[in-house]
């Protein structure tokens, strides 16, 4: 059984962790907190980047920097410590050298190369425990974990629009019809997803440039833009230095005019390009979260592909009439093949809503 | 300065008062609770329906059965008393008569021939305070008093649909996105209304029954189905005897095929017959909330008209991308008309979200 310090412990970890989310991939967050023998706080640290020392070096080092001592200490970390030596050695290793007498962790490593660190550390004699505050620490992760479940990033699709489904009026005006706290939360989510996709009607709509503003310290996302016919002008600000950018583009496209422009050629689907293959080759760069921005036309195809994990609304308290929708054709024409979901969270923010929903296996209710 | 135990006897008397929600018109709820010299309860009663005791009636009347001396007491109020003589006598005359010492009331009536009560009552000789809890008083009868207000019935707008605002699917069927809890609850909003009103388009697509179900001992609102055309069959559900029905058509409508049927010929408006029209009879039959429940059209109709007061949406965690959306045409082409709502309360039904909103007067947000 975990203490009630190892259980506090747990929850700095997940805090620190979730200090680089959109930071990391391929990498999961990780947090890590060592104890010392009396149970004091000796050190803690997190994974801040792929390349950088993992969650439990970083923490050794801080306990080592102060002083303190960890041996016969608890090492309290977010995920299971890794047993491979990838570009940074075992964390395992690490924490056997260091003497440390007892390991908790919260959630299993899922990822095949990685498993074992448990066992490991057991086989050498350190009391080990898995399991605690597990589903916080896989909130922490969701994205990481589904994308190891589901060997595809995590798609998390945004949208904006009034209570009545609309994201512009009829004239296609939409300044703004969302406030200026839902904005920001936006880049929060940017912040945090690891590429940033639109399609080339939004393109062409808004000319967007889709990387993170008014946060400190944040690896900008990859910006993606689906444009069958590369139809991107040079001047577009998507193209812009602010963040790295691919434009996916059909197999046929001339791309003459995109010198120096990284593109990526995508064989279609049932409508437009295909929506798997351009995962697969986001998955292949190493992107493990992604913020669907649409518009409508795309995120009917994500939502139709069955290629969205999460939707997080901004609901104006407003009503148009008329105007474009939200989403636009997912393949549903009959109220059974409905996309059922559950709503995890509903906060407000400023005048608006944000609802926050995953796709459900359930069944319809029937009565 | 009101004291502790009048105010707990106000939140009392405007619990009391919420019971006749519905039941009333075209008067206003109210209860009353009355307080002996001591403070102590000694009676409460509520307005149950219009031609029955007042509440301050009712009140005196449960004190004297049960023997409690109400002299040098207090009357709790949540409406000022009435000074005028209509089906009752005024409530100001009873308390006089009683002996009442005190009159704590929360709201004023904004009524033009009941006002003067709380005069007519200082003049006496009796210390008169208004205004305690009045917010909360005031939210109890805020159809009453926005109809005196506008001089036509408050209007509620119900609508069910997705998350992505629609309220069918694309081959029509809609069975059923949102949950029991939600039905369940647009039984008790039917239940509070004095009218449901829905659009031939509803008529004919669901020939739906309009009454209340499910729910004891409430007044039947009267169903109202616009119907330019008379096209309503002889056996429609809403013509049966479980409640009252009102068929509105066009001057020029052939309504032969009716006898015995209720109905009123309304002048044309912009789109259908006219929205005020409509109200001002429905406020010359008594009816002072409307409960309007569809479909799209007419919905964007009053919406147009300026002729809704308050949107309860039930938002079923869903999501459809085609398919009819829950508001239609509301004459809204450009995002500076929209209609700006503030968001009054969100709760959780079953798996659905209820979302209450009114208008606003306050321009949208620029930044
Ligand atoms: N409210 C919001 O949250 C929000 C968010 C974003 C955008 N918007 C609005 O949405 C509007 C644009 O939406 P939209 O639906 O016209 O465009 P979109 O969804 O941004 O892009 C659709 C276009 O992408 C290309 N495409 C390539 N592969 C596709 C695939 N598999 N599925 C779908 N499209 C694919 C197609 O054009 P090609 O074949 O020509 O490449 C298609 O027409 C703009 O007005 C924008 O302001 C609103
Ligand atoms: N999700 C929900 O909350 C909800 C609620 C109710 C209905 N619905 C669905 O909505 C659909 C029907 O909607 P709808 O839009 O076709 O019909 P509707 O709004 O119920 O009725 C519209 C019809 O009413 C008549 N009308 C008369 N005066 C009008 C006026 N001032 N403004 C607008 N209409 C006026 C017109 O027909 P005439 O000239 O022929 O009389 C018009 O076509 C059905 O499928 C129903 O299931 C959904």
């Amino acid at each position: 059984m975990a203490t009630q310090a190892e259980a506090d412990a747990m929850r700095r970890a997940i805090a620190l962790a979730a200090r680089a989310l959109g930071s990391t991939s391929p990498n999961p967050v990780v947090g890590c907190v060592l104890l010392d023998a009396r149970g004091r706080t000796a050190g803690e640290g997190w994974h801040r980047r792929a390349g950088g020392p993992h969650a439990e070096v970083a923490a050794l080092r801080d306990a080592a920097d102060a002083g303190h001592d960890v041996r016969g200490g608890t090492a309290v970390v977010t995920l299971e410590p890794c047993n491979h030596t990838g570009r940074t050695g075992p964390c395992a290793q690490a924490l056997l050298a260091a003497g440390v007498a007892r390991v908790v962790y919260a959630v299993a490593d899922p990822n095949p190369t990685a498993t074992g660190g448990a066992a490991t550390l057991a086989a050498a004699g350190v009391d080990t425990e898995g399991g605690l505050l597990a589903d916080e620490a896989a909130a922490g992760n969701a994205a990481w974990l589904t994308s190891v479940l589901r060997d595809r990033p995590f798609v998390l699709w945004k949208y904006a629009a009034t209570l009545d489904g609309r994201s512009a009026a009829a004239d296609g005006t939409s300044r703004w019809i969302t406030s200026a706290a839902s904005r920001a939360d936006v880049h929060r989510l940017r912040a945090e997803a690891d590429a940033v996709v639109v399609g080339s009607g939004t393109l062409r709509a808004d000319d967007p440039h889709l990387a993170v503003r008014g946060l400190d310290g944040v690896t900008q996302p990859l910006r993606v833009v689906v444009d069958t016919h590369a139809t991107i002008k040079p001047g577009a600000r998507v193209l812009d230095d602010a963040a790295p950018t691919l434009i996916a583009v059909g197999e046929d496209a001339d791309t003459r005019h995109l010198p120096g422009t990284d593109t990526v050629r995508l064989p279609y689907g049932e409508q437009g390009l295909d929506v798997h293959a351009l995962l697969a080759e986001l998955h292949g760069r190493g992107v493990r979260s992604v913020l669907l921005e649409g518009g409508p036309s795309l995120a009917g195809s994500f939502v139709a592909a069955g290629a969205v994990d999460r939707i997080v609304g901004y609901l104006a308290p407003a009503l148009l009439g008329a105007g474009p929708t939200a989403l636009g054709d997912a393949g549903i024409t009959t109220v059974a093949q409905t996309l059922r979901l559950a709503v995890t969270d509903v906060a407000r923010l400023g005048p608006d809503l944000r609802i926050t929903a995953t796709p459900t296996a359930s069944a319809p209710e029937e009565n």
